[in-house]
């Protein structure tokens, strides 16, 4: 069990975290839910809009990235393991419908993948790879974008010397 | 041939279509080149700047759609199309290697592809595709991210109706 206190200190670290990144705080990406796993991001359309009065591709891509980011950040944060720093690999998105609402996307694991497994594998080899999933959808239910992505944690040391020297 | 002055307002003009996005002005995109039927967007690191103090994935995603989109409307209104909207389907994104250089990214046609049956197609029957790749290298010339995308130029009819009723 996890106290209830301890997740929300999180949940608002993560948002300092966010808002600390400058074109992350233009688009006014707020954290929404945090349930099992899978972290709800939301974002006004107004901050986001494109030169068609819908949703700008790029702060789709950009949303459902971070869902899964942040989804995979919490999990290594629950697990006592917040020196990981979690990277996007590749992704794949899929643009099905013009959005003209604000942007709300979930990010969770894809199915066959297991935060137990991920957080095992930090311990172990202080690398981890897992594949996860983030959706929009339009006000009234449909799938408006989806996202697939491959997210590594490598051991962050604090900062960019490991990005610069290991990558 | 075509004058010049003709491509500098067409580019001028797309300038200004893009800083009219919020979330692309808050990118401080410009537009750096344009040659060959490719189009090069150039955005500082520190407007786009993530957690770790390199550029951050979804403004990389958001330039690299950017470039691609813009290549494909300015190949449009070179051939006097202005009314058509370019949108995106789908894309595939690599982040390779983290970046701490300013943004610079350049859309073309992928191998296969010619912007001659792209507008041949789209006077024909009011619709064309064509896939895009677009590529952010470091400062020494290192992949840092490569994005290849699926576009689709529809009649743009003035506005948002065509988007609302017939996707």
């Amino acid at each position: 069990m996890v106290a209830a206190a301890e997740v929300a200190d999180r949940l608002a670290a993560l948002q300092r975290k966010l808002d600390a990144m400058p074109p992350v705080r233009a688009m006014q990406i707020r954290i929404a839910a945090y349930e099992q796993g899978a972290l709800r991001l939301s974002a006004p359309l107004a901050a986001n809009v494109n030169d068609k009065g819908s949703a700008f591709g790029g702060s789709l891509a950009s949303l459902m990235t971070l869902a899964c980011w942040g989804s995979a950040t919490l999990a290594l944060e629950g697990a006592g393991l917040a020196q990981a720093d979690v990277y996007v690999q590749d992704s794949q998105l899929r643009y099905l419908t013009p959005l003209y609402d604000d942007l709300v996307a979930s990010g969770r694991l894809l199915e066959g993948f297991d935060w137990a497994d991920f957080i095992r594998a930090y311990r172990e080899r202080g690398k981890a790879r897992a594949n996860l999933r983030a959706e929009v959808l339009t006000a009234d239910g449909k799938l408006a974008a989806s996202f697939e992505g491959r997210f590594v944690a490598l051991r962050g040391n604090g900062g960019e010397s490991i990005d610069r020297h290991q990558r």
